[in-house]
């Protein structure tokens, strides 16, 4: 007689090994019922969930209950959804909370949610009282494969977005794909920008993998879900051990979002999701690498075609471009003026070079228009 | 024919040892005009020197002169006077001035002030783009002897003191002697209470050297001063250097501050100067610490003397106990209801340890009033 699956054999596990920072990340479907994935997580006498409007209904009262026994009381806050949010005014209601609380510096936090509940909430547990343990427990695909590794935080300023954060690592990640049942699809195409991304920058393989794959991750293939996160999991986590506090390697993970960057800030935050404009962004950051003889036409196009089917755009928004090039000299890559991008090669490769403002609007203009003879920019 | 002292021989340099995040606290008469104290400094296109508008005024033109040669540009912001602004608000100046700058991520913050604004200026070293490097240029006495060496940075909550903020260390500290002629009599008897502080917690033959040369030291005679700046940030530097993040032992430094932490936040920040508080706050908890058979009452009368001495207040102010207590427990080193002190012994010993409740309340009672007998709070 077959024995049943045991959670270990449904359930993944990946440790980021970064001394006494380590921690787990734990992949699967149903993990917040799985008591293995919540196991050896610090105990204290209170603890947070944070979580916004959207995610909280679903999903809030399952996490308090798993994580009830390992603290005195267990308290949960809504944050409003969306990126909008993602400020200080949003920030400050964590802390108002946790100070109203009493909470101590053993206090928990965890972080139920997107990128922005995840963001806001790592740099809440990093500057109350100089730093709190904080568990991500990520439900959106973006999310999953993006803040899982890497111990990114911030907060988005009038000026800029992440302007104002730090680098701070969790306790742990618990990846459930249960909770992506409820995404809207939408998000689910968001999140599948960074997925597509690590294909070019690190690992060919995984690009051929994936580019036949992308409709049955749209269908939450469990198994090719939790393969494809895994994957982009360890990717990153190999570029990030080598390059914590991103001093060079780690910028390469920014492939696509120095235009992405500029798309979310110069249409205003959250009118396009992140990884739409990462989306958009890969395909022009490929048409940059492709004008300076990095990549091929074909390569291009079929980075194009697979954002397509992944259901994101490709043609940029209309900014000037002189907003363009004003967006992504604030990009935090930027050094004193000069515009820096992450270009790939054919060979899965990519490194961070300063590139010509006229290479770059030749490029927006491109990506702007089907038509090149209808764009606006210099011509080529 | 004797030669000219060199600036070597009128300054002292003290490494503190923090593997790669080591560096050198400057400290002598004249620094801001002396080449070799900013030699090695990070250079870069742009640098912020943030001051208040008293210090400004004074001392940032000095400044700036001596750092333009290792920046494209030096800009200067002034942040409002007090401890009242060491807040969200005030901080976001700094965030909205870098980014207005375009600032990058290699631009290089100086902090030209007192403790506030060198808290305020290394939190948003801290937090813009998850990290720059500062320069500390103290212009207190508490600010060189407390900020100098440890790395905490951090604004207030409404609902406590330094709730929010990081552990970030400076590239940097220049203690100049000579900026402390400008301070005034309060401030350099605020700055003495923490250089009073290190002798009942780590050298009482420092607390010997100390005791008679209190006048001195408010005089301004700068042998006496560098000397006692000196061993208080390497005896600081010692508690540092073996918990950096404040996991035990680093707590002995707040020896005082409990008591001192809630009578700043009960009479409204900036009521009482931080020193000011503090100094009170040694006394009551070398009183505590004799209460628990731990020091001499003839301790705790020298300890009074030396508080008095330096200009500083030993009688608390009036609060309800249940307040005092209140405020308390809202203190970091609190940990789920039990309230922890720093206890001193007749050794120069110190250690953290929770005191129950009625124990306090008669320190406080006793400490507030001259006579018992017209105390509040629990008989004894």
């Amino acid at each position: 007689m077959p024995r049943e699956p045991t959670s270990t054999d449904r359930h993944s596990r990946l440790t980021i090994d970064l001394g006494e920072r380590s921690y787990d990340i734990w992949i699967g479907d149903g993990l917040l019922d799985a008591a293995v994935a919540w196991q050896g997580l610090p105990q204290s006498a209170r603890a947070l969930v944070v979580t916004n409007d959207v995610v909280g209904p679903l999903h809030a009262r399952a996490l308090l209950d798993r994580v009830a026994p390992l603290h005195g009381s267990v308290d949960c806050l809504e944050l409003p959804d969306g990126e909008v949010h993602k400020n200080w005014q949003t920030l400050n209601l964590i802390f108002d909370r946790l100070l109203e609380k009493a909470c101590d510096r053993k206090t928990v936090l965890y972080a139920l949610g997107g990128g922005v509940v995840g963001d806001m909430t790592g740099f809440a547990a990093a500057c109350y009282m100089r730093g709190v343990p904080f568990v991500q427990v990520p439900t959106t695909l973006l999310a999953q494969v993006d803040s899982s590794v890497g111990g990114k935080t911030a907060i988005n300023h009038p000026l800029g977005k992440n302007m104002i954060g730090a680098f701070f690592q969790p306790v742990r990640v618990v990846c459930d794909l249960g909770l992506l049942r409820t995404l809207p699809q939408r998000e689910l195409s968001a999140g599948l920008a960074e997925v597509i991304k690590y294909g070019p920058i690190a690992d060919l393989t995984f690009m051929d993998w994936l580019e036949p794959r992308i409709t049955e991750l749209r269908g939450l293939d469990a198994s090719a879900l939790a393969y494809a996160i895994r994957r982009c999991c360890e990717i990153k986590a190999g570029v990030v051990a080598a390059d914590e506090r991103e001093g060079g390697l780690r910028a390469i993970l920014n492939f696509g979002h120095t235009f992405g960057h500029a798309i979310e800030a110069g249409m205003g935050y959250g009118t396009w999701l992140h990884g739409e404009a990462v989306g958009c962004g890969l395909v022009m950051a490929a048409e940059l690498s492709s004008r300076l003889g990095r990549v091929s036409a074909a390569f291009v196009g079929r980075l194009r075609s697979m954002v397509l089917a992944a259901g994101l755009p490709t043609v940029a928004p209309r900014m000037p471009a002189s907003r363009w090039l004003e967006l992504m000299r604030h990009d935090k890559k930027a050094e004193a003026g000069s515009i820096r991008f992450v270009l790939v090669d054919d060979r899965g490769r990519a490194d961070v070079q300063p590139v010509a403002d006229d290479i770059v609007c030749d490029v927006i203009a491109q990506c702007t228009e089907p038509s090149r003879d209808a764009g606006f920019g210099p011509s080529t």
